[in-house]
């Protein structure tokens, strides 16, 4: 944990909730790609990188066009196009690939983070772009189904993060005003979505990425997950 | 030319009005890295692109939440992530970087296109993402002001691309259904936008780029823009 990156302006209040993006902040969505490492060859993070930014274009693009179609299809479309610019690496890795990307590691101190928080008492979310039963899956494969309460969806509404009902899906569900929402995202556009809609937001810079979106600033930026418990 | 992909469902047909995207079908947004190519060092092409491809999301993500904030800024906020990300890279470069890219490069063919259609008859547009100060300096450094009837920018909008309200700027100025006009857009984000608009798209594949949003897909594809005359 870096110390000098862990500030939160509301630290230590406790939130009656704390809702989770799910890929890039539960689950690495690297790891489907590490898995296959030595298959792909050494080209595999940047077809990594190149499968998750063409995976988030397609979600803001038809979004802002009024034309949704699911994270499942768009995952396979993006991975199809890293295919096409990656003409050395195996072609026959899809189906292990899409296999993986259903099945991801989940981050180490996911399950102890998730428990704690939980037996303080506060409820435990997920709002993600992924389908319900992408979710499902990856849920499980994690082992953290009994340490959530709630899965939100934005397929039930068929737009994207970084659209207002995305997030509003999990005020409406939890009965709770977006401030007294503790929302954590890995992903820097989340957070300034986040933001916009008035969740009290925790940046988990796990990359040390440079901040972005200056006038969507976080409430608290922390390496890993452990920083909501400090 | 690429003959191979050179194709139009209503080619020859000609159309009253001519609508082009201006930042990488007019103007070659990696000329402004290329102009300091040797200052910036081996890196310059991935700086290029992660400039580009921040600017971009930044416009996805802020349309989506509702907080528009102009292209200027986004281009140069784009520019100092690039710097973070690339510490070797000299941050002095940051003034010559942003006055290149308000003086882009036009593509080569683009005085010869625009004038011959002109001269056919047909209207000629700009419809972009950048704001009225930054398309008038871009459109004046390439000298084509003569060539173009009119500049729309999204800014009087304060939504981007691929929102419908960005392309309907083009049909409600110039009175016209958008399947009778031709939009050109070297992004193929931007012809899914368009399609889904109801624009008459060709996309203008300078890069070869493999094909995406197959449910969008352009009328015509070309590799520079004289595949519009042929």
């Amino acid at each position: 944990m870096n110390a000098a990156a862990d500030r939160d302006a509301r630290h230590g209040a406790g939130y009656a909730a704390y809702v989770f993006d799910a890929y890039g902040t539960l689950f690495d969505v690297h790891s489907a790609v590490r898995r296959h490492q030595q298959a792909l060859g050494p080209d595999y993070q940047a077809f990594s990188d190149l499968w998750r930014a063409k995976q988030l274009e397609y979600t803001w693009v038809r979004s802002l066009a009024g034309r949704y179609r699911d994270f499942a299809t768009l995952t396979e479309e993006a991975l199809d196009v890293c295919f096409a610019r990656f003409p050395e690496i195996d072609r026959s890795l899809r189906a292990d690939l899409l296999e993986a990307y259903r099945r991801l590691d989940c981050f180490s101190e996911v399950p102890v983070v998730l428990s704690t928080l939980r037996q303080q008492g506060a409820r435990i979310a997920i709002l993600s772009n992924g389908t319900p039963a992408m979710l499902d899956e990856a849920v499980a494969a994690a082992g953290i189904g009994t340490l959530i309460d709630e899965v939100f969806s934005v397929d039930t509404l068929k737009i994207y993060k970084t659209a207002p009902a995305a997030y509003a899906l999990a005020t409406q569900s939890l009965g709770l005003e977006a401030r007294d929402i503790a929302f954590q995202s890995s992903n820097r556009w989340d957070i300034a979505g986040a933001k916009a809609f008035g969740f009290t937001c925790h940046w988990i810079n796990r990359a040390g990425a440079p901040d972005e979106y200056p006038e969507l600033a976080p409430d608290g930026v922390f390496s890993t997950l452990e920083g909501l418990l400090a």
